[in-house]
């Protein structure tokens, strides 16, 4: 029998997940292991936190500034502070249409959330309006207007409130957030402790 | 002309800098390097940033006390969570200690530092108040009265909030937090970043 997904929660606003995104299908690969991606609203569990957007935070933004690319150039992986303006992402449309898309397909779920991801983090798109997620889903084979017509399904909506709640419930309160076999990690910066756990089975 | 120490900015109260504190001497060492310890009063970098001691948010409480345990497993050191009522440390006192041992022998200062990182995050111990240090430093040979003088000291105490300033405003705003000839890395979790940093003199 196939073991489990490892799970792997994020917020298209999170900079961490972006960067752990381009990380962790090839980590659990290694491990003989498939990712299940799952989209959240993280504003929902900042709510109950207290937590503020990264970037907005004083001290704490001067130095996820130097943080961020120095990870991404340890990484090899390309970055670019979204303009200020842009920041935080209003993810929902692109979670509801990860989640659309999922359905029928994840692997091109998964595409899309890829390019998501780079629109947003690497080219500095603004991919809050339904428009452009579309924009950046139609190179993949994604016709507009059925994803214009998913994002406002009463349905998807539903079901992304309820992976939100079903990830608080769980604990999420931050991006990324990787479970794998039920145990928690929290943070690009627990990737390692990630494949350590895969390898070992735990400590 | 030896080079400059790392510099190692902690509050007594922070589990993840007990959790570096273990570490970072034998880290600077297999590079040729000497690490200062600078006790810091996190509380005012958290008035800024509107941060909340780390065992006290929601969510993020049960992950840490998941997330504590593991990583201490994994670097196999002892680690035991303080009474509820415990924590936060008051660090007042510890930290004047620090500063006042550290002006004629900053390896004994050290040596305090361990023994109040210990006597709090293993032993369980109530370190909040003059009195108490005074017990976990006289094994060291401090002199108790000399120690209590000490605390009360108006230079001391003068001198552990100009460290905190300082800390503020070179952008400290967690613990730990680690300047790397000036390159600045938040939490235990940089600390192999940090150790590649000194290895490749940046990236």
């Amino acid at each position: 029998m196939a073991e489990p997904p490892i799970e792997f929660y994020f917020d298209f606003s999170s900079p961490y997940a972006y960067l752990a995104s381009t990380r962790i299908d090839q980590l659990a690969a290694r491990h003989g292991r498939k990712v299940a991606w799952r989209p959240m609203m993280l504003g929902a569990a900042f709510k109950l936190t207290g937590a503020r957007p990264l970037l907005h935070i004083p001290l704490k933004d001067v130095y996820l500034a130097r943080d961020l690319p120095r990870m991404a150039r340890l990484l090899g992986v390309p970055y670019r502070a979204p303009e200020p303006s842009r920041f935080p992402l209003r993810a929902l449309a692109a979670s509801r249409a990860y989640l659309w898309l999922e359905a029928t397909d994840p692997a091109l779920a998964k595409r899309l959330a890829q390019a998501v991801f780079h629109g947003y983090w690497v080219d500095g798109l603004d991919l809050g309006e339904a428009a452009a997620v579309a924009e950046v889903a139609a190179p993949l084979g994604v016709a507009p207007a059925a994803l214009l017509a998913a994002i406002e399904d009463p349905a998807i909506k539903q079901q992304l409130k309820d992976q939100t709640e079903t990830a608080i419930q769980r604990g999420v309160f931050g991006a990324p957030f990787i479970f794998v076999d039920g145990e928690p990690f929290w943070g690009a910066d627990r990737l390692e402790q990630v494949e350590l756990w895969l390898a070992r089975g735990g400590w």
